[in-house]
């Protein structure tokens, strides 16, 4: 298998890399770098792994792409038949899959619009690809600033009275709650004070072996 | 089982209207109304079962909210133990959840975000709710109206080569392209003339039951 992304800790390459970890499938990859400084997902050549252009992709050995953070992780945590990440019973699955789309839609999506509208975001060559006609209108982005605090506080709340973000077990949702942290981190985006709850959970998720040595 | 949604063949309902269909449990479930056109969604009741605001939400036996269709589709899915609509094998999950995602991403989340910033939307009551900052803008409506006629083209061509949207057989991912063609629908956005394989795609769904009789 090929992974098509980008080392340095960017979300969505974190998410995966995280999941390999936790697989333990870290050794059956072969990494591909995607330089999206330079727009590469951008362009034709990756556009055919992916017309969504978004890093990362997963290459099978058949010549099979396989894109979106949520499908991958279905595919490589069911490869074994012995899924950990998206749940076993009919409401597990359910109850994961509401809270990692909940952590994309309040959190990391909100703060991705806040990063490429409201601030330089990855810089000048991926800027033409993320809305041009909205570059310096800066209203749309602080909004969805705003979106992603009251996110945080949203999960701070859920982790008041859960273990993990989707019950009692870590999953695919507190990975892609992790990776909007991260994501917030990069656009400068702090954890309000007050949510000392998911600031003491993530702590804890630093300790846990794949996310300290992710892929 | 209860579902909190409005009747009339709304894009999200009517996802897991057609779910509940194929699955057979529609004689199970007693549907609750959910008065969207006066925001009722967007009230604390109601944002007390979903606190993202949006519906469908499901409402199990002993209490328990489910939202988001992807979640709502799992958890119906997997009730009896035999998945018809999110996949058997790891490939399956893997392909039908990355064409789901981008079914969203590149189709009934852009149809979404043109017909709530550069139509009436579903009128005043609910517009204070979608960025009322931006009402009278409609650049960036209408790019999303760009961006949908894209994801139609994209879509049309993936039917050329495979029967169903994820491969050879039925699954939640048509469900999620033939909703957002019903949203498009709605927001006045034709599919362009040259889509002919997605247009007769759409025909021959008109005639499977569950859509032909949704819930």
């Amino acid at each position: 298998m090929k992974i098509h992304d980008m080392p340095g800790g960017f979300p969505n390459p974190l998410r995966i890399r995280i999941v390999l970890a936790e697989k333990n499938l870290t050794s059956q990859v072969t990494f591909v770098k995607v330089d999206i400084i330079a727009a590469e997902h951008k362009q034709p050549a990756f556009l055919a792994k992916n017309p969504s252009g978004t890093v990362p992709v997963l290459e099978l050995d058949d010549g099979t792409f396989l894109s979106e953070c949520t499908a991958i992780t279905e595919y490589l945590d069911n490869l074994d038949g012995r899924p950990t990440l998206t749940g076993k019973t009919p409401l597990e699955k359910g109850m994961i899959h509401m809270m990692q789309r909940r952590a994309e839609a309040e959190l990391s999506d909100a703060v991705g619009i806040y990063f490429h509208h409201a601030t330089p975001g990855l810089g000048a060559r991926v800027q033409p690809y993320k809305s041009p006609e909205w570059s310096g209108r800066k209203a749309w982005g602080e909004r969805h600033r705003d979106k992603a605090l009251a996110g945080m506080r949203y999960f701070d709340g859920i982790l008041r009275s859960n273990p993990f973000v989707a019950g009692q077990t870590f999953s695919m949702a507190d990975i892609t709650v992790l990776a909007g942290l991260v994501f917030a981190g990069f656009a400068e985006i702090a954890v309000p004070a007050d949510c000392t709850r998911l600031v003491a959970w993530n702590a804890s998720m630093q300790d846990r072996p794949s996310v300290k040595h992710p892929a």
